[in-house]
Formats: structure tokens, C-alpha cells, sequence
């Protein structure tokens, strides 16, 4: 029954390391659980390591068109459009999402004048949902900047859509670590966390069924939320303060 | 038709303004702008002041078991279940959400370990968004702060559920102010801002198809995503990482 | 050598707990790490329980001239303003400090327009640090918005201002706790964090040295920050762009 | 007597523009107005835009040892030290500062490991404060993580350390502009804003002021805050809870 509900879905994990391939990124184990969940319900599954292209900073479309030598987001935005559910995975730095993933939500947002055949934001009609991994300290503060762009640029998103792990406060072993400080961790820190595990299914779960529903529905009627009708001077019953 | 499917939902302000009544609250106005698109869309709409109720700060259901005279918020609580559409209003005091705002997020809180009968928290298929008004500075990190807890505890958020008014950086007018230092403003303060009124009108209209989407499927299916089922040993497809 | 630099100076440590006395307050117990060191040092220390006073939220330095019964505040504010020291001490709740610490915020920033005999905010010449207690994540965030809006109304920041202790991600015990879920914890949970230990000595220190210093000198020198000389007039090295 | 107290310091301003040279910076604009102070004052004043620089992302002194073909940081990181005063300026996007500044305080936080002859973090003993703009909403959410990383790193925060400009709610012209769809702003925005400038004002004489303090007095004195010390086993005042 799930299956013929969630197999038309596609999703897309972008990962938001600041390692390089092939080093290990701890994000990537986390992302694994929940990518897991949805190859098993039969889902198409993306992922991007953001890091290993070629993707400047900047709030436009193509940025060389603006002194880059190089520019490969827009190739990866189609990847991007074409996921009914994206999610954001990043570590925690000093408590706050990586400059990767800071970087991702501008090129997200220079996109975000596009319009769908409807008039509304490019996004509207997807879901999104977060990952973050630290040592120690912020997921939750993460997750706020994360969700809040996403919902901001037309994302719906679901309950409880954020997980992550972190340990204690203060330096530690990372999520799926078998060492630390020459002392054998098994199993890997973090892989027996009811709580993470929890969340990670949950989140996974919220993101496909809303997935499934908003496609059903071929997203949200226009009425009331169309950049197109609204700047042709359509109010609906929104009245002049 | 628009009426016929919305006419059935309910919805619910809650306006976390520092200012007991019958004070001016700056951002009730605003709210009244999204709640009169409520009110022509023939949506029944409540609405709470929270500073004018003795709701102590607190992490439990009923703080009158913890030391305080007197708590309203178990009644307040029913009418927040009551509604399908939650929306938490706030002034920006220092760059932040008011304090009336975070304690009310830690009542709303303090809710979450109830669930549904399908074992889901209790705030599983309801929508919620935010109104923020300043003059100056925060809208959208008073959002990020908001719009996070209330997913976290279980609500849907929209496309584009924050929306506010602020002025220029420094001191001014406030949200509909018609006079400033002795010099009349005509329409009142942010009354024709087009960017402030077509968020309100986008972010209102999304709340209702999100939550008419979600009332006509009763919310979410508790496959994967049941609390109890959890506890019961349930684990769809999640696999131990 | 070091009681004759330290010992005038007077610090006052504020746990915004949401915990009436006489419960328990977790945030006491790491305030009391700190505090012990600064009366090792002979430094006179002032503690407030804010949750135990009546006092309510708002933007204006007497609320009852605002329609409350009752406000406490103008004598405890007689009693930040006699400190060189400000430790404001929180738990976390959803990963951001309590309201009670927003609250507090609310109101040190309605007295902000004070000034002192130079015409400097009233809290110039005055350092600030904090503490932040919690069973998981949100030491960092909390720190964030308490220390800007310290420094912001006139408070100095010394380095490493922020310390607290959490656990891992996830429900769990809390700082001092000696049980958890029927179980012993021995030495109680966090006592021997060296991270935790460590950056509240650190802490402690700095906020010593920098008052110490500050006192000294008699506070900065109201040369291009007196905002009664800005209001006459008077523009320093500044020129307009 | 005031070029005796300031000559002898030195301030560097990183502007953390997504936009490369030689493209225009709206947020080297109020820098120049900061730098000109301290200009005119005699201190000498360095200024890096990052984004002209090859500089990775990542947490590594060297990330061309990670997989990076160039790293230009570890000479940067020269200049950052050889400062008294460290202003990090930043735009903002989606109401956060740009993912370059967030990129910067990675590599700034990177070295922290580094301590000075003291046993100290290497930053003891220098101030930093920060220049936000943007064309709205975010100056106080952008600086509460900038300066509190900052201070986390070992830096100290003088009072009011945080300016900027911002305009109203939703899209405008930003700081410095001469026109706006069309229209001519003269003077151009934000240039007569008394707050931006007397904020501006304000940070940059407490930078120096604190600067100059901390160097007359040779930095932070060890006791009870050398890194170096506490891993020997010296604990000062502090006891075991």
C-alpha cells in the first residue's frame, strides 16, 4: 500500500560538509539512515556533495556571469527541481551551519524569482527537511536558519523535520566514529541513539507522506498565492489595512 | 468553491505583545489583516491576547502545581487544539521574538509528549505560520525561532508563512502609526507597503489550503511516524545504522 | 596580588530559571561554580532568583505605571547597577534561553537610554558574561542573543564570556543530577566535565580582569561615544559619507 | 592626547562581500565611514575583501594540505594577527550574514588552538566589533553570531560593538545607492541616517578606546585563563562542584 503511495517520489540530499571526497564526511552516515528509509519505500534518491563542485558564493543565478571562471549550480538546480523532497544536511561549526550549506541557501534563493506555470515561487508544491551532525552543540540552532529559508522560498514542511546527533558539550568523538582518543567506540558513537534514530525516521517519513499529498494535489491551488496574479492587481479577499 | 472548502476549518491568533489591554498592541493590527481574509473566506477565527491571562513561564501542563497561584493556560491549550490553524503573532524587542512569545512556545511545549489516537503528537496535522512587527530590525529571525519550535512539536508550516512590518533601521513609527514626532503619517505606517501585504495575503492563503489539505486527509497516516508504535517496537523501514 | 586587584569589585550573578523557589534549579548549581571562585577571590557577590520576583515583561522601566499590580524591577535594576560584574545564567528550553532571560533582557534594555555622568549608556564601563544549563543543545545559541544584547546596551564582553554544560543529544539528565531513570550517577552528571569546568574558570577570570581594568581607568573615556555629546552636536573624527 | 592614546594600534577590516572587485560593495561603503575615523585618528588600518582571495572553506590553518589546490588563508591570517582591532563587515542575505563571513569565522576559529607566550588563545588582547548592511532586516541577527564567535575565539567586545544599515521591510535600494528604479536618493541612502552614523561612530571609538586599553596593560594576565596552565594542572580559586 506505502509502496504505490511514495514510489513516484523523487528526493534529493545535499550534503553540506566541508570535507572533500574522498575524506570521510560524518554528515554522509547520518544522511545514509535516511536515504536507507527511502530506497526501501521505493523512492528515486539524488545526492550532492556540495563541496566537490564547482559552485561560488553569490545571490544570482549564474555566477559567471559575475567574475567566476565556473559555475555548476545551475546544472545542479535542475537536480534540484526535479526532487519532490530536498534535504539540507550540514555539520555544526562554532554552533552554526557550515558556510557550504549558508552558500547553498543563497544559490537556492537566487533562484527564487522563478515562478511555475501557476505564478508561484519555483518551490511551492515541494517538501524540505534537515540533517545536522556536530561533536557538540546546534542542532536545533541549525535547523531554525535551515527550515526557515526553505518555508521562506516556497518549501512546505512537514512535523518534526529536523534530526541530527551531537554528544556532550566540549570536543568528542562525531557521529559513527569507532575511535576516539585510541578507545574503541562500538557500536559507532551515536548509531544506538534511540532519539536520533527516532528523529531521523520520523523526519523521513513526514517529508514523504506531505511529498505524496502535495503531488496528489498537484500542489497548492493558486488562489491567494500567486506572484503572477498579484502584481496583475488580484487581491482575493485580502482588503487594504 | 473556495468557500466549500475552507468553511469548515479553524483558526487561531495568538498575539504575544507586550502591551496589557486595553493598550494599543501595534501588532494586532496586523494580524487583524490576515484574520479579516479569514473571516471573508467564512473561517471561524479565535484569537487570544496572552499578556491579559495569568499564564506563568513554565515547562509543565499546570504551573499551579508548581508553585504559582493560578494557571489559565489549560483552558487556553483547548482552544488551541481546537483549531486547526495556528498563528503566533509578536512585536521585536532587541532583535528577538517578545518574551511573551517564548513563553508561550514553552506552554505549547510543555504539551507535546500528548499525542493523537494514532499515536502522533497531538499537533500532527495542523498548519501554523507568524506575524512579526517592529520598527525596526527581526522579522525574520523572530521567525526562524517560531516557525522551528512549532515543527518541531508537530505543526505543518507553509510556503511562506512568516510575514511582518518593520521601518528603516533606528528608531520610528510603528505597524500603523499616524504620527511621529508631532508630524502626521497618512496612510498610516506601513498600511501600503505591497511587500507586507502580499506575504500576509500569501501566507494566510497557504495556511488554509495546507490546512484543508490536511483536515480532508486526517492528517498524516501513522505509518511512520507514531510515537507508540515506536515504543511498541515499530520500525517501518528504518534500518540500525 | 590578585585580592588587592579583584577585591572591590562587586558581581551579581541572575538565574533566570523557571523554577520557583525552593525547587530545584540546575542552572544554580554551574552559577555556583562560578560565584565560589569569585568569593575565593574576595570579590562581594549578589545573586537573584528572577522567577521569585514579582516582575513583568515590557519595554518600560516601571510597569506599574502600565497597568501591573506590581513591579519589582526599579529595585532589583538599583541592584545591577551597584555590580561591575553581570552573569546572566539560563536554562535551555527547544534550544533557545527561558523567557525569564528574555524577559530580564527586556527590561536592562528599557532602562538603556540612562545615561551616565559622561552622557554613556548607564552600562558603560560594566562587563557581562553568561551560563547556560541544559539536559541538550543550545549553549551556543542561548549565548548568542544574551551576550549581543549585553554588549549592545553597554556592556563589555571578555573573551571566552559564555560556558554552560549539556548533554548529549536526546532526554537525559541534567547538571548535578545524582539519578537518571532510576539509575546512580556518580560523580553527578557534568561535575566532571573538564570542558565545562574549564570555561566557566575561564569565564570567571576574564570577567575579573576586564572589570578590574575597567574600574581602573574609571570606565572609557567619553571621547566619540557620549550620546549627550552626540546630541549636541559634537562629531569627533567622524565625517559624514 | 587623544593621537598619543591611538597612534600606536593597528585595525583590519574584512569585508565579506559576495561580490568580487571590482564590482560594487554596498558594505565597503560603511566601512569607509569606520576606516576614515581611525584613519584620521593615525591608526594604521589594513583591509582584505575575502572574495578576491582564494580561500576555501573548512576547518583546517591549511586546507591546501585537504584536498585545496591554493589557500591563501595562513598569510591572511598574518595580517588578521598583526591587528589590535578586527572589524568583520558583512552584507546580509535571508537575513543572515553572507556564507564568505561564515566562512571566515571557520578559518579565524581554526587557529584558535594557537596561543600566545601566555598559554593563552592567540586572539587575547585584541577587540573586534562588526559593520552589517543590508537592503533589509537582519543587522542585529548577523551580528549576534559574528560577535559572539568572536569572543568565543578569545577576542573582547566594547560596548555597542555592532552597526549598520537597513532599510524598510522588503526589497529597496541599499546603502550608499543614488537611484532606485529610477529615481534619484539623494543624499544616497542611508548616508543621512543618524543612527548608522552614530553607531558607526560609537563602535569605532570603543574599539579604540578598548584596544588601546588592553595594550597599554599588555593584554589579559594569565592567572585563570592560560590554556597552558590548566592542562599542568594549576586551577586557581576554581573547586570541583
Amino acid at each position: 500500500m506505502i509502496e504505490k503511495q511514495f514510489s513516484d517520489l523523487h528526493a534529493i540530499f545535499i550534503n553540506c560538509t566541508l570535507e572533500k571526497s574522498p575524506r570521510i564526511s560524518h554528515t554522509s552516515r547520518l544522511i545514509d539512515v535516511s536515504k536507507g528509509i527511502m530506497e526501501r519505500e521505493r523512492i528515486s534518491v539524488d545526492e550532492i556533495r556540495l563541496i566537490d563542485h564547482e559552485v561560488p558564493p553569490g545571490p544570482y543565478p549564474d555566477m559567471s556571469e559575475y567574475g567566476w571562471d565556473q559555475d555548476e549550480w545551475p546544472s545542479l538546480f535542475q537536480r534540484v527541481l526535479n526532487a519532490d523532497i530536498l534535504v539540507l544536511a550540514t555539520p555544526i561549526w562554532l554552533g552554526e551551519k557550515s558556510s557550504v550549506a549558508k552558500k547553498l541557501i543563497e544559490r537556492l534563493d537566487s533562484m527564487s524569482d522563478k515562478t511555475n506555470e501557476k505564478g508561484q515561487f519555483i518551490y511551492y508544491g515541494k517538501t524540505a527537511g534537515c540533517i545536522i551532525t556536530g561533536n557538540e552543540d546546534g542542532v536545533k540552532h541549525s535547523s531554525m536558519g535551515i527550515l526557515y529559508s526553505l518555508q521562506h522560498i516556497g518549501y512546505t514542511i512537514p512535523p518534526q523535520a529536523d534530526c541530527g546527533w551531537i554528544g556532550e558539550v566540549g570536543p568528542g568523538p562525531s557521529y559513527g566514529d569507532t575511535e576516539y582518543k585510541g578507545k574503541k567506540i562500538d557500536p559507532p558513537k551515536g548509531y544506538d541513539s534511540d532519539f536520533t534514530n527516532k528523529a531521523t525516521t520520523f523526519m523521513t517519513y513526514n517529508l514523504m507522506h506531505l511529498a505524496a499529498m502535495l503531488k496528489t494535489r498537484d500542489g497548492y491551488p493558486k488562489y491567494g498565492n500567486s506572484s503572477k496574479s498579484w502584481k496583475e492587481g488580484e487581491r482575493w479577499q485580502f482588503r487594504n489595512p
